[in-house]
């Protein structure tokens, strides 16, 4: 099942079911008016949002055109989103960069920062640039949202309560993160809101590709309409979601429509571990953020070529199936000064 | 206007208006049926609202009996969390214990975590301790409930952007917070659920203690009973809310119901900023967490001698006006094993 948020001027949106193609959509207003209300009542309400699902695959249900440009992010706010770092292998680039040791426990205890969640950017919102010289960056990322989970959960129990999964920018501005890390509180003016896809699938949506709390296809990241990455978001995933989420979950229950992310999807180079990989012009899977680019350009040539995101231009961060077809719709923006 | 939220079984509860005294209420349902409802259409609801306050102290509306233990946070999840640490000398008197210099800028710019907004607990909620030896801590607190706040704002715009004022107790697990911190990501597993006072005040009704975007009162913080911190949360908050809040929206828009805390009120003893103050059974104000009278009784004595928080230790955070009256109600919590 494929789930969309359409603009309808209110705050969280109208809910709606979309076709697998993602060309159509039917309004299930009468089941769930918003996908937080789908959330927080999942068991009464899904197994009717799947017979009206099917009924859009069958053509039974009235159906209208499904423009991705008209969805907000599937949750147009959420009450948590928790980001973490399983792609190890980006936070050693990134530290191997500028020359500071990564701690042995990082392969074993996942990072997880938590992050703003009262407003995220629809898939073509703009990006705002609040001001120069911040060193703007995307993130690709995919993202699970989950049921209510109780404290305490088991990695095993996670994956079960996983309800849908995005693909999201996760907006950086790598000029305010050093300063703000070193004052030891985590991210805040360095993570403004991040953009989420147009679409939200299921778990069972996905086939094959979504197995071990982990999805399985390479991640589309083009920057001003050339490949930036093709990272496959199923290898090097060192944490699964089910182990994001149960990490989330060891001191406290997490609300339903909790969001967890994967962290930059990232994937090492066939030297393995100490091998950042090569870009995609060169043969390489490339990367799903400028920031590593950067780092491979550093350690390789000694300079960073790569400029971080300028006003104008675009990013697209995209996952098709195995025939070619987009599943979660693309998330499309352009950067833009605040305030225009 | 003093609101504040009703159990009925819902995830959000019921928004009722509660007499000054805190002894009657009245349902405004009809008006909005949850608190974060009525932020998100502030400029339309708040007279109705206060329409209905007037009623309420004049005797024209039906009452019911106010009962404290049946409220539930004003805000049962919100969409925003952000802690601030705007009593500096609580960060020096942690920091001092340890040995560890506190940046000079930590005077000038604003500490601001992240905090997991997805579901508070109640005023009268038991503090469920997730495992032995995380030693437990309250932390006494002010915090505010903003309306829209625009990308940009100035810290003078902001605070006429505060809609409602409350209580917290930002639990704390001690033991967690240096490994957590040290991974670089902020605060996650070491903050679970805050609770916050069972009402929340309109800046207006606080009167003359409400100025400067600060609240000038003190924090009555109990611990099984004995007075624990009598705090003046006017004094020594170096950042005031206005501040905090621009702050946090530098880079990114805040939404409606986005809540911003003081962090933990301190004060500096008669000595200024190098005295952490008497304990209240020694004629200081006392403390509003068990950490700092801990760092107090380090310093003076060479041990700590107030243990953390155990199973059946009980917190109570109060503010009363100058007639003695409660003004938000108090936050009264027993810590029970999780899952009991």
């Amino acid at each position: 099942m494929k789930l969309a948020t359409l603009d309808d001027g209110s705050r969280d949106g109208r809910l709606v079911c979309v076709s697998r193609n993602l060309a159509w959509c039917t309004g299930v207003g009468h089941i769930a008016p918003t996908l937080q209300a789908a959330l927080d009542a999942w068991d009464d309400v899904a197994p009717k949002l799947e017979a009206v699902a099917a009924g859009v695959e069958s053509g039974s249900q009235p159906l209208e055109r499904f423009h991705e440009r008209l969805a907000r992010a599937p949750l147009p706010r959420a009450y948590q989103w928790a980001d973490g770092s399983a792609y190890v292998n980006h936070v050693a680039l990134v530290r191997r960069a500028r020359g500071a040791e990564m701690p042995e426990r990082f392969w074993t205890d996942p990072l997880l920062y938590q992050g703003g969640s009262d407003g995220f950017l629809g898939p073509r919102d703009p990006i705002p640039q609040p001001e120069p010289d911040c060193d703007l960056d995307c993130e690709g990322e995919i993202a699970v949202i989950t049921g209510d989970v109780p404290m305490g959960c088991s990695a095993e129990d996670a994956r079960g309560l996983i309800r849908l999964v995005m693909l999201c920018n996760d907006v950086s501005l790598r000029a305010l993160i050093p300063d703000e890390l070193a004052k030891g509180f985590g991210f805040f003016q360095s993570k403004p809101a991040s953009a989420f896809s147009p679409v939200a699938v299921t778990p069972d949506a996905l086939g094959a590709a979504w197995r071990d709390g982990r999805l399985h296809l390479p991640l589309h990241v083009d920057l001003n309409d050339a490949p930036l990455g093709r990272a496959e978001a199923g290898e090097d995933m060192i944490f699964d979601f089910g182990t994001l989420i149960a990490h989330a979950a060891r001191t406290r229950a997490l609300g339903a429509g909790t969001i967890i992310g994967s962290g930059t999807v990232s994937n090492t180079g066939p030297g393995g571990a100490d091998d950042p990989g090569l870009p995609l012009a060169e043969g390489g899977r490339g990367y799903s953020c400028i920031a590593e680019q950067r780092v491979v350009e550093l350690l390789r040539h000694g300079a960073a070529s790569t400029p971080f995101l300028a006003t104008g231009d675009r990013v697209r961060i995209e996952m098709k199936d195995a025939d070619g077809q987009s599943i979660f719709g693309a998330i499309e923006q352009e950067v833009v000064a605040a305030g225009t």
